[in-house]
């Protein structure tokens, strides 16, 4: 088996292969697989029009048992019809085929362009072989061939010790838009050794995804095969994690800061951006206003226009959470950038210059203090460019 | 009386002056007057955070009288606590003091730089001459100063003859962002020589804001001025319009004709854009589904960059809709772009190339047919371009 740069849980073994799905000159298919049946557990794309794949995954997951995921990028397999949902069937059935393992283990996952048929004539016949490489392969290089438009391959790893034992969780991801219909969408596989429940590993994954994956954007735009998908062998031969077990605590953190990690690499690698910025909004009336009041100013294109240009600009800032529809007292909102209060009790401070210089930095810090509860929330988000205008105005030509 | 342009109701005297309230080198104060107390209606921001003018204009408004609006640009005159209060009950006393009119039919609008106190000391000792020069600009002129980074004055007419008797609605706007709470702001002033009830007019504005300003977008921005005042001063000597005269409609038709011809003027305006862009939504379950579809398309980054590429990358289109939280079915879906259809029945037609050549046109009209009632809706947006990162990214260097 092939030496992983990134550490891997017990037991899952990788193969990636060239299919020429949307052109020729990279791997474009990958496989990732478990050498026993696993625990499963998915979230998917709220979007109501959903990808061949996503209906497909939807289904299997319910039987919350997992042992593959075979994936693509190159062609979304979303808007194809009937036509599709039986090329994702296909391509799960020659991976389980070829893999011996249970049609209904094996799960599809599918990224690349819209309302464009698969190319199953040149997927098909490469699976046997994907099939036959498994293990040559490293998690890394997995990472690398679900890639689109992203800049580098996305891979977090965690270990902790569990009763004696090792338990290692490691997620790969890609996705350089949160949500880009056309050439993107966030795909997530979190493999670990950890022998737990599937209600303890739904919830880990539930309360991870929420905090990550749900408090990203790099557009506003949301993909129609976003797809989380969490694979839990028992390899790690660790006592069985229970949602009262103590251990339960340790793993849903180490999961949650895989999670978060990845996110964070998502947002880095925002298709243009030349900034990461966080924006927290604390003492809002509740948690979900908060989140709200921070989406709405992550969202704003005047907002993430003036962070490119270093314009501390905080009269975008305030009319965005103005128009978020959250509770608000002009008179009581304190903003800071990175650090330098700009506005006081919803008054400018005339620190403009100051905070001007701060936002020449490549990590920017929105701190918004509402002044009104204790509900308080993190979105991760970029600036927006003219690099994002040119990677999405010419992306199909 | 200085001879305008555009057609300009019967009793309405326009001024403009220079008082170098951001720089110098431009008219940024502008005065509109009635030469009789008129009946007025206005509709303001919904963002929470208002501007000090707004505030004063909604207590105002509910006389449902005015005879003069004093509008300056280079300052928003918002988030400026106490001070931006007195500030803008300053500029409306001091102009009614100099034309002799009631304090309380005077009416300010401010649009500009947000958090930044207003330079009285160079606004007030301008406003006698302002006075002074009341009938020397044209309504074109007036027009002209209340623009930001608008690149054209934005001014349009209508007459008809109602019993007898010739009556004009004239409407003048800036912005060049629906929303775009630091430098712009929509303002528009619509002016009548109509003889018409308060309730009538109150009706007529209402019916037109609905289907012209609350149906365009640029940047999904809310600004905290936005501000629409209408005022009828009768002196068209028609017969009184009431919402059951036989005129009501046609009056209703003019003055929709007007804000829809002036918010029209603003999507093309906006900034840095190429192309003006109208997204019909046909056979929605209901209207108001139909306009949230359309606006989760107009409000697009994916859609916005695609349509400036010409790439006819309608799963980017159908994404919006599915993320837009509106009754679905993808199977019923039909996309047309500039008359191709792109998508039947939710699968692609091949009909790319054909359709990424009609959308090099300047003007795109793009259909969706969602087959599932009789809800309808149409909303104006442009496309998103390097120019509008580079304006806004700039704007207050």
């Amino acid at each position: 088996m092939k030496k992983s740069l990134s550490k891997t849980p017990k037991g899952f073994l990788f193969s990636t292969i060239e299919a020429a799905i949307k052109k020729p000159g990279r791997k474009d298919l990958a496989l990732i697989c478990s050498e026993r049946e696993a625990v499963a557990s998915g979230m998917f794309t709220t979007n109501k029009i959903k990808a061949a794949p996503v209906k497909l995954d939807m289904k299997r997951i319910r039987t919350g048992r997992g042992q593959a995921i075979i994936v693509n990028s190159g062609n979304a397999n979303a808007c194809s019809g009937e036509q599709g949902m039986k090329d994702a069937a296909e391509m799960a059935a020659l991976a389980a085929g070829a893999l011996k393992v249970r049609d209904s283990r094996v799960y599809v996952c599918s990224t690349g362009v819209i309302g464009a048929p698969m190319p199953m004539e040149r997927i098909g016949p490469k699976i046997p072989e994907l099939v036959h490489n498994l293990g040559k392969s490293t998690i890394d290089e997995a990472a690398a061939a679900i890639m689109t438009t992203d800049t580098f391959p996305k891979v977090v790893s965690k270990s902790m010790r569990i009763g004696g034992k090792t338990v290692t969780i490691s997620g790969i991801c890609k996705g350089a838009g949160m949500i880009c219909p056309n050439m993107a969408t966030m795909l997530c596989f979190v493999l670990t050794d950890a022998d737990i429940e599937r209600k303890a590993l739904d919830s880990a994954l539930k309360s991870a995804v929420r905090r990550s994956f749900n408090r990203i954007t790099i557009d506003g735009d949301m993909s129609t095969n976003d797809t989380v998908l969490a694979l839990a062998n028992g390899m790690a031969g660790n006592e069985l994690i229970k949602e009262k077990s103590p251990a339960f605590a340790a793993f849903t953190a180490a999961f949650s800061a895989v999670a978060y990690g990845l996110s964070r690499m998502i947002v880095e690698d925002g298709e243009g951006a030349t900034k990461f910025v966080e924006v927290v909004v604390k003492n809002a009336k509740t948690d979900s206003e908060a989140e709200k009041g921070a989406f709405a100013i992550a969202n704003s294109m005047l907002v993430k226009t003036a962070l490119y240009g270093n314009d501390a600009n905080w009269g975008r800032l305030i009319a965005a959470l103005g128009y978020s529809g959250i509770t608000l007292k002009e008179e009581k909102v304190d903003i800071l950038l990175n650090g330098i209060k700009i506005a006081n009790k919803g008054l400018a401070t005339g620190r403009d210059k100051e905070a001007n210089e701060k936002l020449r930095s490549k990590e920017i810090k929105i701190v918004i203090d509402l002044g009104l509860g204790k509900g308080a929330a993190k979105v991760l988000t970029c600036d927006l460019t003219e690099g994002y205008i040119k990677i999405n105005a010419e992306y199909r030509t």
